[in-house]
Protein backbone atom coordinates (compact mmCIF):
# COMPACT_ATOMS: atom_id res chain seq x y z
CA UNK A 1 0.00 0.00 0.00
CA UNK A 2 1.21 3.51 -0.72
CA UNK A 3 2.55 5.61 2.41
CA UNK A 4 2.34 9.34 2.45
CA UNK A 5 4.58 10.91 4.94
CA UNK A 6 3.39 14.64 5.14
CA UNK A 7 3.71 17.55 7.78
CA UNK A 8 0.27 19.65 8.34
CA UNK A 9 0.02 23.01 6.25
CA UNK A 10 2.87 21.54 4.16
CA UNK A 11 3.38 21.29 0.27
CA UNK A 12 2.91 17.40 0.51
CA UNK A 13 -0.81 18.12 0.67
CA UNK A 14 -0.81 18.58 -2.99
CA UNK A 15 0.33 14.73 -3.08
CA UNK A 16 -2.10 14.11 -0.42
CA UNK A 17 -4.83 15.70 -2.66
CA UNK A 18 -4.00 13.79 -5.42
CA UNK A 19 -3.89 10.25 -4.11
CA UNK A 20 -7.45 11.51 -2.94
CA UNK A 21 -8.51 11.73 -6.94
CA UNK A 22 -6.87 9.28 -7.91
CA UNK A 23 -8.80 6.80 -5.52
CA UNK A 24 -5.76 5.53 -4.41
CA UNK A 25 -5.34 3.40 -1.55
CA UNK A 26 -3.21 4.79 0.73
CA UNK A 27 -2.18 5.66 4.10
CA UNK A 28 -0.55 8.86 5.73
CA UNK A 29 2.23 8.99 8.17
CA UNK A 30 1.80 12.46 9.78
CA UNK A 31 5.44 14.50 11.20
CA UNK A 32 5.50 17.24 13.88
CA UNK A 33 7.73 19.73 12.27
CA UNK A 34 7.43 21.18 15.95
CA UNK A 35 9.26 18.42 17.21
CA UNK A 36 11.86 18.35 14.44
CA UNK A 37 10.70 14.54 13.32
CA UNK A 38 12.05 15.08 9.86
CA UNK A 39 15.70 15.35 11.54
CA UNK A 40 14.99 11.79 13.20
CA UNK A 41 17.17 9.31 12.28
CA UNK A 42 13.95 6.84 11.58
CA UNK A 43 12.91 9.67 9.62
CA UNK A 44 15.92 10.37 7.38
CA UNK A 45 16.19 6.69 6.80
CA UNK A 46 13.26 7.07 4.62
CA UNK A 47 13.96 10.70 3.42
CA UNK A 48 17.92 11.31 3.93
CA UNK A 49 16.90 15.04 2.74
CA UNK A 50 14.67 15.47 5.63
CA UNK A 51 11.84 16.97 4.36
CA UNK A 52 8.02 16.21 3.21
CA UNK A 53 6.65 15.18 0.95
CA UNK A 54 8.06 11.27 1.09
CA UNK A 55 5.66 8.35 -0.54
CA UNK A 56 6.96 4.98 0.31
CA UNK A 57 6.04 2.38 -2.55
CA UNK A 58 6.38 -1.14 -3.35
CA UNK A 59 9.36 0.15 -5.31
CA UNK A 60 11.02 2.24 -3.21
CA UNK A 61 10.56 5.56 -1.94
CA UNK A 62 9.93 8.88 -3.75
CA UNK A 63 10.66 12.01 -2.77
CA UNK A 64 9.53 15.73 -4.67
CA UNK A 65 6.22 16.96 -5.10
CA UNK A 66 6.18 17.23 -8.97
CA UNK A 67 7.86 13.37 -8.92
CA UNK A 68 5.02 11.96 -6.73
CA UNK A 69 2.69 13.76 -8.26
CA UNK A 70 3.38 12.52 -12.09
CA UNK A 71 3.88 9.13 -10.37
CA UNK A 72 0.23 8.97 -9.37
CA UNK A 73 -1.04 10.12 -12.55
CA UNK A 74 0.70 7.64 -14.46
CA UNK A 75 -0.15 4.85 -11.82
CA UNK A 76 -3.70 5.57 -11.65
CA UNK A 77 -4.28 6.54 -15.74
CA UNK A 78 -7.87 6.14 -15.38
CA UNK A 79 -8.04 9.05 -13.10
CA UNK A 80 -6.63 10.86 -16.14
CA UNK A 81 -4.46 13.19 -14.04
CA UNK A 82 -2.20 14.07 -16.79
CA UNK A 83 -1.96 13.99 -20.24
CA UNK A 84 -0.34 10.60 -20.25
CA UNK A 85 -0.16 10.35 -23.88
CA UNK A 86 0.72 13.03 -25.08
CA UNK A 87 4.74 14.30 -24.46
CA UNK A 88 3.98 18.04 -25.48
CA UNK A 89 0.84 18.32 -23.20
CA UNK A 90 2.89 16.06 -20.19
CA UNK A 91 5.65 18.68 -20.56
CA UNK A 92 3.20 21.55 -20.25
CA UNK A 93 2.17 20.23 -17.02
CA UNK A 94 5.82 19.18 -15.47
CA UNK A 95 6.58 22.41 -16.36
CA UNK A 96 3.70 24.19 -14.62
CA UNK A 97 4.94 22.23 -11.31
CA UNK A 98 8.56 22.79 -11.80
CA UNK A 99 7.94 26.44 -11.35
CA UNK A 100 5.64 25.72 -8.29
CA UNK A 101 8.34 23.74 -6.68
CA UNK A 102 11.52 25.58 -7.96
CA UNK A 103 10.57 29.48 -8.09
CA UNK A 104 6.86 29.81 -6.12
CA UNK A 105 8.08 27.26 -3.15
CA UNK A 106 11.61 28.88 -3.19
CA UNK A 107 10.29 32.15 -2.84
CA UNK A 108 8.00 31.33 -0.48
CA UNK A 109 10.23 29.50 1.89
CA UNK A 110 12.25 32.94 2.18
CA UNK A 111 9.35 33.84 4.96
CA UNK A 112 10.32 30.88 7.00
CA UNK A 113 13.59 28.97 6.09
CA UNK A 114 16.15 31.78 5.73
CA UNK A 115 18.80 30.10 7.63
CA UNK A 116 18.97 28.15 4.41
CA UNK A 117 20.64 30.51 2.66
CA UNK A 118 22.01 32.83 5.08
CA UNK A 119 23.73 32.27 8.54
CA UNK A 120 21.15 31.48 10.63
CA UNK A 121 22.44 34.21 13.47
CA UNK A 122 22.13 37.09 10.90
CA UNK A 123 18.71 37.98 11.75
CA UNK A 124 19.13 41.41 9.60
CA UNK A 125 19.32 39.03 6.57
CA UNK A 126 16.73 37.25 7.66
CA UNK A 127 14.76 39.73 8.46
CA UNK A 128 15.87 41.47 4.51
CA UNK A 129 14.43 37.97 2.97
CA UNK A 130 11.16 38.23 5.03
CA UNK A 131 10.39 41.81 3.44
CA UNK A 132 10.92 40.81 -0.18
CA UNK A 133 8.61 37.95 0.45
CA UNK A 134 5.12 39.83 -0.31
CA UNK A 135 6.69 41.21 -3.71
CA UNK A 136 8.83 38.17 -5.08
CA UNK A 137 5.60 35.65 -4.49
CA UNK A 138 3.38 38.40 -5.39
CA UNK A 139 5.09 38.31 -8.55
CA UNK A 140 5.13 34.65 -9.45
CA UNK A 141 1.39 34.52 -8.65
CA UNK A 142 0.88 37.39 -11.32
CA UNK A 143 2.53 35.34 -13.96
CA UNK A 144 0.47 32.30 -13.00
CA UNK A 145 -2.71 35.15 -13.71
CA UNK A 146 -1.34 36.51 -16.54
CA UNK A 147 0.54 33.63 -18.28
CA UNK A 148 0.06 30.60 -17.11
CA UNK A 149 -3.65 29.77 -15.94
CA UNK A 150 -6.01 28.97 -18.52
CA UNK A 151 -8.92 27.72 -16.51
CA UNK A 152 -11.09 26.80 -15.40
CA UNK A 153 -8.46 24.14 -14.20
CA UNK A 154 -4.89 25.20 -14.55
CA UNK A 155 -4.28 23.33 -17.82
CA UNK A 156 -7.47 24.31 -19.30
CA UNK A 157 -10.79 21.65 -19.35
CA UNK A 158 -9.15 19.23 -17.49
CA UNK A 159 -7.99 18.68 -14.23
CA UNK A 160 -4.62 17.73 -13.88
CA UNK A 161 -2.25 17.29 -10.73
CA UNK A 162 -1.35 21.00 -11.49
CA UNK A 163 -4.45 21.74 -9.54
CA UNK A 164 -3.52 20.43 -6.45
CA UNK A 165 -0.30 22.01 -6.11
CA UNK A 166 -1.42 25.43 -6.77
CA UNK A 167 -4.08 25.02 -5.00
CA UNK A 168 -1.59 23.77 -2.05
CA UNK A 169 0.48 27.17 -2.66
CA UNK A 170 -2.03 29.75 -3.01
CA UNK A 171 -3.18 28.64 0.35
CA UNK A 172 -0.10 30.23 1.96
CA UNK A 173 -1.08 33.69 0.06
CA UNK A 174 -2.03 35.79 3.12
CA UNK A 175 0.59 34.19 5.44
CA UNK A 176 2.82 35.56 2.63
CA UNK A 177 1.27 38.95 2.63
CA UNK A 178 0.01 38.93 -0.63
CA UNK A 179 -3.83 39.71 -1.26
CA UNK A 180 -5.46 36.70 -3.33
CA UNK A 181 -7.74 39.72 -4.72
CA UNK A 182 -4.74 40.79 -7.06
CA UNK A 183 -5.41 37.26 -8.79
CA UNK A 184 -9.33 36.51 -9.43
CA UNK A 185 -8.86 33.24 -11.17
CA UNK A 186 -6.16 32.14 -8.89
CA UNK A 187 -8.55 33.13 -6.26
CA UNK A 188 -11.66 31.34 -7.62
CA UNK A 189 -9.78 28.75 -9.08
CA UNK A 190 -8.88 27.88 -4.82
CA UNK A 191 -12.99 28.36 -4.44
CA UNK A 192 -13.74 25.78 -6.69
CA UNK A 193 -11.06 23.50 -5.39
CA UNK A 194 -11.76 23.78 -1.82
CA UNK A 195 -15.68 21.86 -3.05
CA UNK A 196 -13.90 18.97 -4.57
CA UNK A 197 -14.53 16.01 -2.33
CA UNK A 198 -10.88 14.98 -2.37
CA UNK A 199 -9.87 18.03 -1.14
CA UNK A 200 -12.18 18.03 1.81
CA UNK A 201 -11.37 14.50 3.09
CA UNK A 202 -7.34 15.43 2.27
CA UNK A 203 -7.63 18.65 4.45
CA UNK A 204 -9.81 17.05 7.08
CA UNK A 205 -7.22 13.73 7.29
CA UNK A 206 -4.26 15.92 8.12
CA UNK A 207 -6.54 18.50 10.62
CA UNK A 208 -8.19 15.54 11.97
CA UNK B 1 12.26 21.53 -36.15
CA UNK B 2 13.58 21.99 -32.49
CA UNK B 3 14.90 24.86 -31.07
CA UNK B 4 16.37 25.48 -28.08
CA UNK B 5 16.77 29.09 -26.54
CA UNK B 6 19.56 29.93 -24.27
CA UNK B 7 22.79 31.14 -22.95
CA UNK B 8 25.95 30.24 -22.15
CA UNK B 9 27.11 28.58 -18.98
CA UNK B 10 23.73 28.44 -17.91
CA UNK B 11 21.34 25.52 -17.07
CA UNK B 12 20.13 25.05 -20.25
CA UNK B 13 23.88 22.90 -21.13
CA UNK B 14 21.48 19.73 -19.39
CA UNK B 15 19.07 20.33 -22.04
CA UNK B 16 21.23 20.96 -24.73
CA UNK B 17 23.46 17.56 -24.18
CA UNK B 18 19.82 15.70 -23.86
CA UNK B 19 19.29 17.19 -27.59
CA UNK B 20 22.72 15.50 -28.93
CA UNK B 21 22.18 12.29 -26.78
CA UNK B 22 18.70 11.71 -28.31
CA UNK B 23 19.94 12.66 -31.57
CA UNK B 24 17.44 15.38 -32.13
CA UNK B 25 17.25 17.57 -35.26
CA UNK B 26 17.21 21.17 -33.49
CA UNK B 27 18.83 24.27 -33.80
CA UNK B 28 19.85 26.54 -30.94
CA UNK B 29 19.43 30.50 -30.39
CA UNK B 30 21.67 32.37 -28.11
CA UNK B 31 20.84 34.72 -25.64
CA UNK B 32 23.27 37.20 -24.18
CA UNK B 33 22.27 37.70 -20.42
CA UNK B 34 24.70 40.49 -20.23
CA UNK B 35 22.82 42.18 -22.46
CA UNK B 36 19.57 41.47 -20.32
CA UNK B 37 18.03 39.53 -24.29
CA UNK B 38 16.41 37.58 -21.77
CA UNK B 39 14.25 40.67 -21.15
CA UNK B 40 13.53 41.88 -24.36
CA UNK B 41 9.83 41.70 -25.75
CA UNK B 42 10.29 39.59 -28.42
CA UNK B 43 12.04 36.59 -26.04
CA UNK B 44 9.39 37.61 -22.84
CA UNK B 45 6.95 36.56 -25.62
CA UNK B 46 8.40 32.85 -26.16
CA UNK B 47 9.05 32.91 -22.40
CA UNK B 48 7.40 35.66 -20.52
CA UNK B 49 9.35 34.05 -17.03
CA UNK B 50 12.50 35.91 -18.78
CA UNK B 51 14.77 32.82 -17.86
CA UNK B 52 16.45 29.84 -20.04
CA UNK B 53 16.08 26.61 -20.86
CA UNK B 54 13.03 27.45 -23.41
CA UNK B 55 12.09 24.66 -26.34
CA UNK B 56 10.44 25.44 -29.03
CA UNK B 57 8.69 22.41 -30.33
CA UNK B 58 5.17 22.25 -33.31
CA UNK B 59 2.98 22.46 -30.09
CA UNK B 60 4.05 25.16 -28.67
CA UNK B 61 7.09 26.46 -25.78
CA UNK B 62 8.54 24.49 -23.34
CA UNK B 63 10.36 25.58 -19.96
CA UNK B 64 11.83 24.46 -16.72
CA UNK B 65 14.72 21.60 -17.28
CA UNK B 66 13.08 18.96 -15.76
CA UNK B 67 10.11 19.11 -17.66
CA UNK B 68 12.30 19.83 -21.06
CA UNK B 69 14.65 16.93 -20.45
CA UNK B 70 11.25 14.61 -19.55
CA UNK B 71 10.32 15.34 -22.66
CA UNK B 72 13.26 15.08 -24.86
CA UNK B 73 13.27 11.57 -23.21
CA UNK B 74 9.72 10.74 -24.31
CA UNK B 75 10.18 12.00 -28.09
CA UNK B 76 13.12 9.60 -28.56
CA UNK B 77 12.22 6.75 -26.79
CA UNK B 78 15.11 4.69 -28.65
CA UNK B 79 17.69 7.03 -27.04
CA UNK B 80 17.00 5.72 -24.00
CA UNK B 81 17.17 8.58 -21.76
CA UNK B 82 14.85 7.98 -19.20
CA UNK B 83 13.27 4.62 -18.00
CA UNK B 84 9.67 5.12 -19.98
CA UNK B 85 7.67 2.00 -19.21
CA UNK B 86 8.15 2.21 -15.24
CA UNK B 87 6.39 4.63 -13.16
CA UNK B 88 8.38 4.56 -10.14
CA UNK B 89 11.51 4.72 -12.02
CA UNK B 90 10.82 7.74 -13.83
CA UNK B 91 9.66 8.90 -10.89
CA UNK B 92 13.35 8.27 -9.47
CA UNK B 93 14.18 10.04 -12.49
CA UNK B 94 12.17 12.96 -11.47
CA UNK B 95 12.89 13.31 -8.34
CA UNK B 96 16.45 13.30 -8.96
CA UNK B 97 15.93 16.15 -11.73
CA UNK B 98 13.74 17.98 -9.10
CA UNK B 99 15.82 18.31 -6.57
CA UNK B 100 18.71 19.71 -9.02
CA UNK B 101 16.20 22.28 -10.46
CA UNK B 102 14.51 23.20 -6.78
CA UNK B 103 17.56 22.93 -4.00
CA UNK B 104 20.57 22.76 -6.04
CA UNK B 105 20.38 25.04 -8.49
CA UNK B 106 18.54 27.42 -5.71
CA UNK B 107 21.41 27.04 -3.71
CA UNK B 108 24.06 27.89 -6.18
CA UNK B 109 21.73 30.62 -7.82
CA UNK B 110 22.13 32.68 -4.12
CA UNK B 111 26.00 33.60 -5.59
CA UNK B 112 24.85 35.35 -7.95
CA UNK B 113 21.20 36.71 -7.96
CA UNK B 114 20.60 36.48 -4.72
CA UNK B 115 18.67 40.52 -5.93
CA UNK B 116 15.76 37.87 -6.49
CA UNK B 117 15.11 37.50 -2.42
CA UNK B 118 15.80 40.53 -0.98
CA UNK B 119 16.27 44.13 -1.94
CA UNK B 120 18.75 44.73 -5.12
CA UNK B 121 20.49 47.67 -3.13
CA UNK B 122 20.69 45.84 -0.06
CA UNK B 123 24.53 44.93 -0.01
CA UNK B 124 25.01 43.32 3.53
CA UNK B 125 22.47 40.83 3.13
CA UNK B 126 23.42 40.02 -0.35
CA UNK B 127 26.81 39.16 0.28
CA UNK B 128 25.64 37.25 3.01
CA UNK B 129 24.15 35.20 0.84
CA UNK B 130 26.93 34.63 -1.55
CA UNK B 131 28.51 33.95 1.90
CA UNK B 132 26.98 30.77 3.00
CA UNK B 133 26.85 29.22 -0.92
CA UNK B 134 30.03 27.03 -0.35
CA UNK B 135 28.16 25.60 2.50
CA UNK B 136 24.74 25.14 0.93
CA UNK B 137 25.91 24.00 -2.66
CA UNK B 138 28.57 21.62 -0.66
CA UNK B 139 25.70 20.26 1.84
CA UNK B 140 23.51 19.30 -1.46
CA UNK B 141 26.84 17.47 -3.58
CA UNK B 142 27.22 15.99 0.09
CA UNK B 143 23.44 14.34 -0.35
CA UNK B 144 24.08 13.45 -4.12
CA UNK B 145 27.55 11.66 -3.46
CA UNK B 146 26.19 10.13 -0.26
CA UNK B 147 22.51 9.15 -1.00
CA UNK B 148 21.88 9.69 -4.47
CA UNK B 149 24.16 8.47 -7.09
CA UNK B 150 24.32 5.18 -8.09
CA UNK B 151 27.04 4.78 -10.38
CA UNK B 152 28.70 4.72 -12.74
CA UNK B 153 25.55 7.18 -14.15
CA UNK B 154 23.08 9.08 -11.97
CA UNK B 155 21.00 6.14 -11.54
CA UNK B 156 23.07 2.95 -12.08
CA UNK B 157 24.09 1.41 -15.25
CA UNK B 158 21.79 2.93 -17.54
CA UNK B 159 22.63 6.87 -18.33
CA UNK B 160 19.49 8.81 -18.11
CA UNK B 161 18.43 13.12 -18.32
CA UNK B 162 20.09 12.73 -14.92
CA UNK B 163 22.97 12.69 -16.42
CA UNK B 164 23.47 16.04 -18.36
CA UNK B 165 21.56 17.87 -16.04
CA UNK B 166 24.01 16.44 -13.25
CA UNK B 167 27.01 17.70 -15.29
CA UNK B 168 26.05 21.17 -15.39
CA UNK B 169 25.37 21.82 -12.35
CA UNK B 170 28.78 19.99 -11.08
CA UNK B 171 30.35 22.12 -13.71
CA UNK B 172 29.47 25.39 -11.19
CA UNK B 173 31.27 23.67 -8.08
CA UNK B 174 34.73 25.60 -8.40
CA UNK B 175 32.63 29.12 -8.91
CA UNK B 176 30.47 28.10 -5.86
CA UNK B 177 33.78 28.04 -3.82
CA UNK B 178 33.59 24.16 -3.23
CA UNK B 179 36.11 21.84 -3.97
CA UNK B 180 35.53 18.81 -6.62
CA UNK B 181 37.54 16.82 -4.28
CA UNK B 182 35.41 16.43 -1.39
CA UNK B 183 32.45 14.05 -3.89
CA UNK B 184 35.00 11.57 -6.06
CA UNK B 185 31.66 9.79 -7.34
CA UNK B 186 30.27 13.40 -8.50
CA UNK B 187 34.12 14.22 -9.92
CA UNK B 188 34.31 11.09 -11.28
CA UNK B 189 31.12 11.10 -13.22
CA UNK B 190 31.99 15.05 -14.42
CA UNK B 191 35.02 13.45 -16.09
CA UNK B 192 33.46 10.83 -17.75
CA UNK B 193 30.32 13.25 -19.05
CA UNK B 194 33.15 15.36 -20.50
CA UNK B 195 34.45 12.41 -22.92
CA UNK B 196 31.10 11.83 -24.42
CA UNK B 197 30.57 12.87 -28.04
CA UNK B 198 27.17 14.93 -27.07
CA UNK B 199 28.61 16.58 -24.05
CA UNK B 200 31.43 17.78 -26.16
CA UNK B 201 29.57 19.01 -29.24
CA UNK B 202 27.12 20.70 -27.06
CA UNK B 203 29.75 22.92 -25.52
CA UNK B 204 31.20 23.39 -28.86
CA UNK B 205 28.37 24.63 -30.17
CA UNK B 206 27.98 27.12 -27.03
CA UNK B 207 31.36 27.73 -27.17
CA UNK B 208 31.55 28.32 -30.86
Amino acid sequence: MLKLFYSPNSCALASHIALQEAGADYETVRLDFRANEQRKPEYLAINPKGRVPALATDKGILTETPAILAFIAQSFPKARLAPLDDAFAFGRVQAFNSYLCATVHVAHAHRIRGYRWVDADDAASIAAMQKKVPHSVGECFDLIEREMFAGPWVMGDSYTVCDPYLFTLASWLELDGVDPARFPKVRDHRQRMAERPAVKKALAEEQG
